[in-house]
């Protein structure tokens, strides 16, 4: 199918997350390790859509990152201090600024999700939820050849 | 930060993939599974970004459900006949059409890299690529309630 028959790709956020983290500086260097428990507030309109989420221990959840530079095509991670392909790293800075986080589900009361694990600034628009499934998700052999101690 | 702050979300497409699964029935029920080889094709001027991405064994893909009803808010999978909403599972079907794969990468050649584990339609577009780190991504301890198989 040609690339023209696609039509405009226009995000509509469906929620907004609550986090401790104000400003960039803020997010820890291993958030998505930290024990902080952030909100995910749904909209209302999409509360339904949550049915049974509450029956997983792990969700990816999806989310915007506004502040991202989205014409930088390399990164250099704190870590590494080399530099490599923005597709290489999971930095913010990248031609579509969506962040993805593994997080574990703490508790569910209507359109709030209790959640551990997230680094994404307070305020950042929420985009989507999936269940985390082991048998499908979960690969513990992955390797990256430059990557030391489980980071990119 | 309140949400009328931050601009429209709208997305680029960075490439195009091309995949054996020309109509939505062609797509395996474990499309993820399976050893099908799919090509990303990275449009050139975001094949810098692509800079040791080579070095991974396994790579996240985020594409673009273009044939996705964004109106559903609950779907039925075929292996479990139950409705869950739509952030219980990972329907096409939802309000924002971002798919997550995460594929083992075969080989890269320039713009192309050459996958297995995607259940991508032909011509999707390709919207990020971000590093798998078992270290970060991999849980094998997570569990769904309603699932028996490891599917959602």
């Amino acid at each position: 199918m040609p690339s023209e028959e696609i039509g405009p790709m226009t995000l509509l956020p469906i929620g907004i997350i609550h986090s401790p983290y104000i400003r960039r500086e803020d997010i820890p260097r291993q958030g998505r390790l930290s024990l902080e428990i952030c909100e995910i507030e749904v909209f209302p309109q999409y509360v339904a859509a949550l049915k049974d989420v509450d029956q997983c221990t792990h969700l990816f959840v999806i989310f915007w990152l506004h502040l991202a530079e989205r014409d930088r095509l390399s990164a250099t991670p704190p870590h590494d201090g080399k530099e490599h392909g923005v597709f290489a790293t999971r930095s913010p800075n990248r031609p579509n600024p969506l962040a993805l986080d593994i997080v574990e589900l703490v508790g569910v009361e209507g359109g709030k999700l209790r959640v551990k694990g997230m680094d994404a600034l307070d305020g950042s628009m929420l985009l989507d939820i999936k269940p985390y499934s082991a048998g499908i998700d979960s690969f513990p052999q992955a390797r990256i050849a430059w990557q030391k101690d489980g980071e990119a």
